[in-house]
């Protein structure tokens, strides 16, 4: 069937994989390289010791039911209820969907509200994979861009009050964004919301790196502070494993029973031993715990980052200093070619995802060059000698 | 916002879960409720006690990764090829997508090839919730009837034939039909890929059950007789364990990338401890020891079923008689009040998946109305009086 070409949908046409897989692949090769580009913690941080103690416990106790199917919806709402109760958040079991991870959160309610005619309003940079998402969806995405208080709120007004259709939500990460590292201030979430209860138009508002704090308060979640007209994405992959693949939507009742009929089909539940295994981890009082032994792990290597970018770094370079999650945004003078630096870093044996990946194609121009590191993988002297071979790349690429 | 309206997307107006969900929930309250309505195997053939062991094993010996994100297409490949060699299928890593459960396979595969004005043939009565998928998915579902050989191939050839545009592809289950029971004939076979073959229509072949086999011999594939003609769905669900979630596709190269594409945005990637229990079940050796007890315990529950049929089912009623899969498709006399039925099946704490669940609502009526039934479920004696009790609801509803 060589000569068959192979007709694809219209979403398929416009679905692409990010940058960071092909970074990923050209990397896999090269000895002792050192990555910035995939978004994970501190392998230090997975609790695979107390995982393999759960897993035998849930196979133990109940191990024929944790290895057949799961109601579609889930069944850990009642361990989510409580566990968002402590986040302010007041919701209930019929509100929630278990998903396979934030990414299919944001997959299902962006397939159950958006028409290929649609239109997605989201800040800039932005989360590639969810980018991804919303392209293969709508035709139509109206950027917003951020400063040091997160999405800005005015140019957000401003673009919907001029558009003739009312978007269909507002997509943010209001805290420690990917990619940025930047936290939304509280008066730009309150008039956000404001604004989007006005208009009567949804936020999602998605959530991966909230409880990955490192100093300060936490702020009140858009949830929080907006209700039904948020839908609340959050996943446990940052926090406890990427692997086990559980994450939850918080929505209003309505959306909630679409997005679990529309998942039924998608893949029927998410797993329920990973579900389990996440409930169990949070019933038996490990989470505290654990987002400690994150916050001890994760700031000492933030701090070793920010020390070498000043020691290496040249001075019209610019980062921002997130307080959690998992990335630092680094802006570099205008002009600099980030794909070629791109190429110079894999020369020099180091990794970051380049700025293009964060933009639509025909708005990159309009954002200075930039890189996503990933700070937390390894330990102080690795990350030294990275932002070493990331600054030599820099000097090369610059001239 | 309980004043707002939400707004939903065309693929989410059409989309809507099966009656087997809302069965579930009206009988799962009744005490002492026998149900032949979902569809899993005897719980006594999922290998708790190996899977708990090579959990185990597997976070001793590789924990961290294992509890890490996978590939997007998937991390046991080479596993697979092994597999589907034995059974004659010659495939390549980069053709095989692994998947959350086959349902996922058949998800990404529409996605990837229909827009809403496309056509998908089905063979009919089919199964529900890729139905769903369907419905959500196109508009146009052309049916093609079945008989004791599978789907009537040349009614499939005349309604094609009769299209003024190519459908994007056909789909079937060729192997112990869900909810037929019913295997494809070799001729039919042959005759299905030579059409596809000569009109370049994708055929989506649905497996789960294939090798459930309880008598004969196994017939070749659709994928080993038709290439990449051929869109191979597959899952470990009901030959090892429902709830893992772990299934495959394979494809031709350029459709198993862009469904990978696909995928990333949909899930990110199937777990991977989940997709690592199944490797080391396979690389164990313990497949075909699973295969026969599946077929020791489910041809025993079989015949018990067929049994209590012919003992307490009034001579007007037929039914399949499958040699392998979980299913039996029973055909009631024409105007059986089918929904009635199920009200008093569960009335007499019986459950069954009515005919209505299979059809699309515009052909219902010109097929006769028959019940799905999941055999393997019970030992012989609940069979037995789960046999009774809906004879007992056929008779009160025949009058």
């Amino acid at each position: 069937m060589k000569e068959m070409e192979i007709s694809f949908s219209e979403m398929a046409r416009r679905a692409r994989q990010t940058e960071i897989i092909k970074i990923l692949a050209r990397s896999s090769k090269i000895p002792d390289f050192i990555s910035f580009a995939i978004g994970i913690p501190a392998p230090e941080t997975v609790p695979v010791e107390t995982l393999k103690k759960i897993a035998d416990e849930i196979l133990e106790r109940e191990g024929l039911r944790a290895l057949q199917y799961s109601d579609t919806k889930g069944n850990i709402q009642k361990t989510l209820v409580d566990f968002l109760s402590k986040d302010n958040i007041r919701t209930q079991e019929d509100e929630i969907v278990v998903t396979t991870g934030a990414i299919q959160g944001t997959f299902l309610a962006t397939l159950a509200l958006c028409d290929p005619e649609d239109i997605i309003v989201s800040e800039f940079p932005v989360y590639p994979i969810n980018l991804q998402t919303f392209r293969m969806h709508v035709r139509k995405i109206i950027p917003v861009s951020m400063d040091e208080e997160g999405m800005i709120v005015d140019e957000l007004v401003e673009k919907v009050n001029s558009l003739d259709k009312k978007p269909k939500f507002i997509y943010t990460i209001p805290d420690f964004q990917n990619p940025s590292g930047i936290t939304m201030s509280l008066e730009r979430r309150k008039k956000l919301v404001e604004f989007a209860l006005e208009k009567g138009i949804f936020i999602l508002e998605d959530t991966p790196y909230r409880y990955m704090r490192y100093e300060g308060e936490r702020l009140p979640s858009l949830k929080e502070l907006g209700g039904d007209i948020v839908i609340h994405v959050n996943s446990f992959s940052k926090t406890i494993s990427t692997g086990l693949r559980v994450g939850y939507v918080v929505a209003p009742r309505e959306l909630a029973e679409k997005m679990v009929s529309i998942k039924q089909g998608a893949d029927f539940s998410t797993p329920l031993l990973n579900q389990l295994m996440i409930s169990y981890f949070l019933e038996k009082g490990l989470w505290e715990e654990q987002m400690e032994r994150i916050r001890k792990i994760h700031t000492s290597r933030l701090r070793a980052v920010l020390k070498a970018l000043k020691e290496h770094f040249p001075e019209e370079v610019t980062w921002t200093e997130p307080k959690g999650g998992t990335f630092i945004w680094v802006t570099l003078p205008g002009g600099t070619d980030i794909r070629a630096l791109l190429d110079k870093a894999l020369e020099n044996k180091v990794g970051f995802v380049p700025s293009s990946d964060f933009y639509l194609p025909e708005i990159e121009r309009d954002y200075p060059p930039a890189m996503r590191l990933n700070f937390p993988y390894y330990g102080e002297e690795k990350i030294d000698e990275g932002i070493k071979r990331l600054a030599k790349a820099l000097r090369e690429t610059l001239g």
